[in-house]
């Protein structure tokens, strides 16, 4: 499986990917899930990416071979004059790639990939969208400032709990340990390393790239500190009454 | 949906269970999954249930039926010499029960429903079982302590932190809510009110039983309380180096 959030606060845009990839338990490789395109001063896009890894990777390269070679083939997702044009040009290469591998008579399910697209354009606001495989999209707001795609169950209350749209960069990073760390600890397919990308609202570059290895010390002080401070907080918790 | 819990801790059994039933958002009702069978210093059985409705309902009411005249058909419930041996009666009306609901050609699926079997008979140790649609089943120990069923994953994690063999009856009441608030907050399948009950090991009659309601203060107290005590929690967190 997978796990990729994308979180809105007033300060930007926050990602979050694992990179584990499995066809059944005993396959299982690590591939990066985070695709991002830069224009330093003009746009920063960040493509998210959960699902069958043949579709993910050909809409990824697809998406790379248009940008590269704009001349070939428009639109360019280096050239689009917004997010929600962005959104739509990759909407329309999953369904272009999902249409291409599934044979007559079968369904599509066993190609789908899911997308969560995020980032600004100079001129407008900074904005995030999950892209579904049909390539019709939803885009976060005040209401649901986080998207997330993938294993999402085991993650979620604590996003819930938690998020508040003031939280600084460190905080969101935090954040989104803990909920990677509770989804890592019950879904033998969500796998580290993690990736990690912050990008501050109007700066049009990435501010943070990060990649936590195994290994990594912030990590486990994060995982360990997690514990913890549950216990504690468990402990101030009352009694049930009677 | 549904979310059910049972968990051992060294002082005995905990039980907790919601009680939504659904066919689809627009037509919820609600219906307890917690049965209990105790005859007072020699056996307590309670069982919990997930499912389809009509053969959860089926099971216990056979059960039930069987319990109550016992000389009509063999063997009862109150009369079976270990929870092994219950927890293969309990799979066996499930097997019959669902077997008689699948209608030629049809797949059993959509008539599924898992179960979790705890108590004590006397002269035999506390035990816990999840028995599944098949009619096995399996049983919780040391490295898996708790047992869920329903919509299992919002509510994992919290288990996963902070179970620990030697808490105390208050303190695991203390976790289940939170663990069920978690879910509450993000499946609107599992609802309010909820049944709690404990079981005493070698009491050999039910401890304490509760239903919690919706506007119940000492769960409204765990789950503003619960909030508060995560951002204590992330607060005390190192931010991220770099």
């Amino acid at each position: 499986m997978t796990y990729c959030v994308g979180l809105q606060i007033d300060r930007g845009l926050v990602f979050m990917s694992d990179t584990r990839t499995n066809a059944g338990v005993d396959n299982i490789s690590t591939f990066g899930k985070m695709t991002v395109w830069e224009t330093p001063g003009e746009r920063v896009l960040v493509l998210l990416s959960a699902g069958n890894l043949a579709t993910t990777q050909a809409v990824v390269s697809l998406i790379e071979e248009r940008s590269k070679a704009p001349a070939e083939r428009a639109p360019s997702i280096l050239d689009t004059p917004s997010m929600f044009q962005t959104a739509r040009l990759v909407g329309d290469v999953i369904k272009e790639v999902i249409g291409h591998s599934t044979p007559v008579g079968q369904t599509a399910d066993a190609f789908g990939a899911s997308f969560i697209l995020g980032g600004q354009i100079r001129g407008t606001e900074p904005r995030l969208f999950l892209i579904y495989p049909e390539g019709n999209f939803i885009e976060s707001g005040p209401d649901t400032p986080f998207l997330q795609i993938g294993e999402t169950k085991y993650g979620k209350p604590i996003l819930v709990r938690a998020y508040d749209p003031a939280l600084s960069f460190a905080e969101t990073v935090k954040l989104l340990m803990v909920s990677f760390d509770s989804t890592l600890k019950s879904n033998l397919s969500v796998g580290l390393p993690l990736d990690l990308l912050f990008y501050e609202r109007d700066s049009f570059r990435v501010g943070f790239r990060k990649r936590f290895a195994a290994d990594d010390g912030y990590y486990r002080q994060i995982s360990e500190g997690w514990s913890r401070a549950l216990k504690a907080a468990f402990a101030s918790l009352p009694d049930v009454p009677g």
